[in-house]
């Protein structure tokens, strides 16, 4: 197998995930650090106020340089190092590491990159010398931390925009909403809903930034997304033009939203997950007023050491209990909070692996499967029965985005994922009843495209499956998808050219992601984008026939990344 | 009323479970702030490294000069302050807060005190006007946080001296171990075990320092003590002269042990809370093995803010269902954890109201009664449905210990607690089923001799309540004891010269502390100590007659503080 050095993907995929190319751009809006006037380390400061470490071997930086050099770590480094620096995807950079290595050795690892996966921030542009400078003396500082966010900062930043009275009572358009698509505008600070019959842009609602996720309410009205900057907003798909009806911003950097879908709780409840503070809040459906914040701080899973910074990476809502199902990343914790009692908030603990990171359900939606992508393991959780179910090793980082299931002629029902690290797609079955000597275990590996696959998808209605490869190094690769007949896998995969369905400028830049079909199964969506040169399209394919269907361009358009199909989201059907 | 200033009180209440007035003796065994040599304030030192703090307006400081002020104010001022200075009983003390006060004011107060409750530790003897200087500029900086204290720091301090397998496998002596008490010697870290028949001492067993609580495993064959430097000790009650045969350091600073009691879980699990780090750890019943700790950082329960430092107070096992009462004090959350499964930890956290304390069962043992002792009331949890009863207006400052348990004429079942705040013993209805009209109010008020109440007691076999006012600044009313006939309770009480009756030298710095029956409820056991000059002796008052029965003097007894009956602890007899 071609394997893909580890950290180098995973740093990729954050700054997929995280960074916009042109977040230089908007950077310039506020405090930016591609403005900032200063020129080599400063030696005899006497007129500027210092920072001052509690360590004195800490090169000497002045506040300015401080504040812009915290900003520009919170957005290129605390995805993978953490904002505490102890080590997550990245490696741990606290001063009693750093220290010993010192500046110049510092600034030339950050200017140049490794082989182990540290990006090449000013070989390849992205950092002045400068900057390059100032991250090095930096990261020898103790890592400020950065704020709390309570429930008064929460209240706020909370608005109810059409109070729950005011909304229509029935539907006022005549859009079949279950076949909308939800799609993240990345570096503009939206969503574009999109008419999955028409492929005509219904509106183009203002949200957070770099939109991670976009979730519906148990009855398909609502629709939740959530910024990178960790605020939600809600949209009414009733309204003659659906439009946020209310907002919140839940903390500094966020990821997750998901609604209550129990029996008898449809509608009812709203739950976010934040990066920064480490923390989860549950609000109500209707209007997101913030209800309970439950901190995520505590030890980790393995060695029982406290992490000040376990972070909430997937959420969803369980079938089987009142429960929302909460994976923590750095403790490598899965949370199954019950909220029928806010006030006597039960949650059972359950302890898988680390990092956790994305997983979606099987078949039945009673097996959460979540990957732990540094420990390159499936972690099963049965949502019946608030337990781990098994373990399961499978290749080199998994990134499932919510996997994909599909019924193997041999192993019976199973789920599958992509990697990060390889080309390895692995089959996990997943029916312990009728499968029982298969269930819980990796039982094939497909070999797909390359490494760097973000996103698996397939239908019941299909007999596709579809992986994309956008963050492999190989732009014929990382700008097609493979396809795999599901009742012919060994005969390998057909590569679709997408990034060249969609008839943009071939500069290279430009990335193919994430599958999605639509409400009927029939048409398989990808968004093609280059944040460098904005040129973006999303390329519809006919599934029988894996032929170009249509392309859909607008000027609008900007780095579409996520698309939700709003009946597919709601159902769980992935 | 005569109200004594809540602070003062809270105060001393701390200073008495927490520091030794000699102190300065035992630090001086290691790194010693009495002993430390420096004069005045630093000007030019330019030989020493310095502390330099992120705020530049910081007064200088040397490290050794920090780490001896760190040491202190562990010592002296985090039981009130915190560690972290955000404030819980004291007031907080963060740089935004004392910077603006300036070294001059902030020497002034420490040294002399103020009339709402800050000690005069200066004036007093306790602290050099050199360390009054000192404290002063320390908490001009940021709070250094101490370590954390995880499963690898806990296992490197476990240790097994006698395994389970080398043990008695029957009791091999003859004492009445039902009757024995587990004596606190708080100065010296040590409990005397003493023999409740024959008041001779069995064993002086080495322990953590100043021991806050001792508690029995379910069958009450091992007991459990921990001192407050987080130190647990198990002590096997079979062995022919009970010793320890195991131990454990949890953290840096604690308070609360305790072992399962659920059938079928009986002597299977222990379990102790921590001030530092905030933390519970739950351990194997008959080796003290650490298994699994959890972090009780998170947001408080009235403005749901994140605190950093949500002490665990006291914990208490349930007798309804395999649960452990875990009250977090800053927080103001009473968790109820299931221990059924340790990798899939359930619980329910029930927000009652800041700042937890202690507290005792009501008399059917399904209803835990906790003091909020800076909001006055009472929380009423129901250890059987997992739910807030009721939160009850007390009078000033509860500290009920565990509270007395007796049946009042006309309200039913009363639990009752005495006050640091005030002189009121306040009466809470416990029986919701025959007197359902009074269940979890205040039905009546006492009036005891005077604030600085630590500890009310009664016994199923006794018509009287006893309570100590150790903490009133009255050598009177500290000296001696209030006792109620339950009987006829509007008749007020009859004070017992306990102190007079223990016949030691009148210095007026002793005081009388924490009434304890024995098992048949015929005596009643009172600790009159002086760390000031270490006489100490144990008064046993005949419970029928009210007069002295016995005192109990030996030189190895010094500062005597609470004592456990062991059958009355085993069965929450009280």
């Amino acid at each position: 197998m071609k394997k893909l050095p580890t950290a180098k993907l995973l740093m990729l995929a954050a700054a997929f995930a995280v960074l916009p190319l042109s977040a230089q751009a908007q950077e310039k809006k506020d405090v930016s650090p591609g403005d900032v006037k200063y020129h080599a380390a400063p030696s005899a400061l006497t007129d500027v106020p210092m920072v001052q470490s509690t360590n004195p071997k800490a090169p000497q930086m002045t506040m300015a340089e401080f504040d812009v050099a915290r900003k520009i770590y919170f957005e290129r480094c605390a995805g993978c190092h953490g904002v505490l620096r102890k080590g997550a995807t990245g490696k741990p950079l606290t001063p009693d590491i750093t220290l010993g290595k010192g500046t110049d050795y510092l600034k030339v690892f950050i200017a140049y990159g490794s082989p182990a996966g540290m990006p090449n921030w000013q070989t390849s542009g992205e950092m002045t010398e400068q900057q390059v400078d100032l991250m090095a003396r930096y990261i020898q500082h103790e890592a400020p931390t950065p704020p709390e966010f309570g429930m008064a900062d929460m209240k706020g930043t909370w608005k109810v925009i059409v109070p729950p009275e005011k909304r229509p009572t029935k539907k006022m358009n005549k859009y079949n909403i279950e076949n909308i698509f939800s799609t993240t505008l990345r570096d503009t600070g939206e969503v574009a809903l999109i008419d999955g019959d028409t492929k005509q842009i219904i509106n183009i609602v203002k949200t957070g930034y770099a939109v991670h996720i976009s979730r519906t309410s148990a009855s398909g009205r609502y629709l939740f997304v959530i910024g990178r900057d960790a605020k939600i907003n809600m949209i009414d798909l009733w309204m003659e033009k659906p439009d946020n009806v209310a907002e919140i911003r839940v903390g500094l950097e966020a990821r997750s939203v998901e609604a209550s879908k129990y029996k008898g709780y449809e509608d009812k409840l709203v739950i976010a997950g934040s990066y920064w503070p480490p923390q989860y809040v549950i609000m109500k459906g209707d209007t997101l007023e913030p209800l309970k914040i439950v901190s995520t701080r505590g030890n980790t899973v393995d060695k029982q050491e406290y992490h000040p910074e376990p972070r909430v990476a997937s959420i969803v809502a369980s079938h089987f209990r009142p429960e929302f199902i909460v994976n923590v990343k750095e403790t490598g914790k899965t949370l199954m909070v019950d909220y029928t009692d806010l006030n006597a908030l039960k949650t059972t603990e359950i302890g898988t692996a680390r990092f956790l990171h994305d997983g979606g359900w099987d078949s039945t939606k009673r097996y959460f499967m979540v990957a732990a992508n540094q420990s390159n393991k499936i972690a099963v959780v049965d949502a019946k029965e608030d337990k781990l179910v098994q373990l399961v090793e499978v290749s080199k980082i998994p990134h499932p985005g919510r996997g994909a299931n599909f019924v193997h002629p041999k192993f019976g029902p199973v789920w599958s994922t992509g990697h990060l690290g390889d080309e390895a797609i692995s089959l996990v079955a997943t029916d312990p009843v009728k499968h029982k000597q298969y269930a819980f275990k990796e039982v094939a590996q497909l070999k797909g495209q390359g490494g760097g696959a973000l996103f698996i998808k397939t239908h019941p209605q299909s007999k596709h499956l579809y992986s994309d490869t956008p963050l492999n190094p190989d732009a014929a690769i990382s700008q097609s998808v493979a396809v795999f007949d599901i009742n012919a896998l060994d005969k390998g995969f057909k590569v679709l050219p997408i990034a060249e369905w969609a008839g943009l400028k071939d500069d290279g830049a430009k990335r193919v992601v994430q599958p999605e079909y639509n409400k009927a199964g029939d048409e398989v969506w990808f968004s093609v984008w280059s944040a460098k040169n904005k040129e973006s399209a999303i390329v519809v394919v006919d599934d029988k026939t894996l032929k170009l269907k249509t392309v859909i361009k607008d000027p609008r358009l900007i780095t579409p990344t996520g698309k939700f199909n709003v009946y597919n989201t709601q159902h769980d059907v992935y």
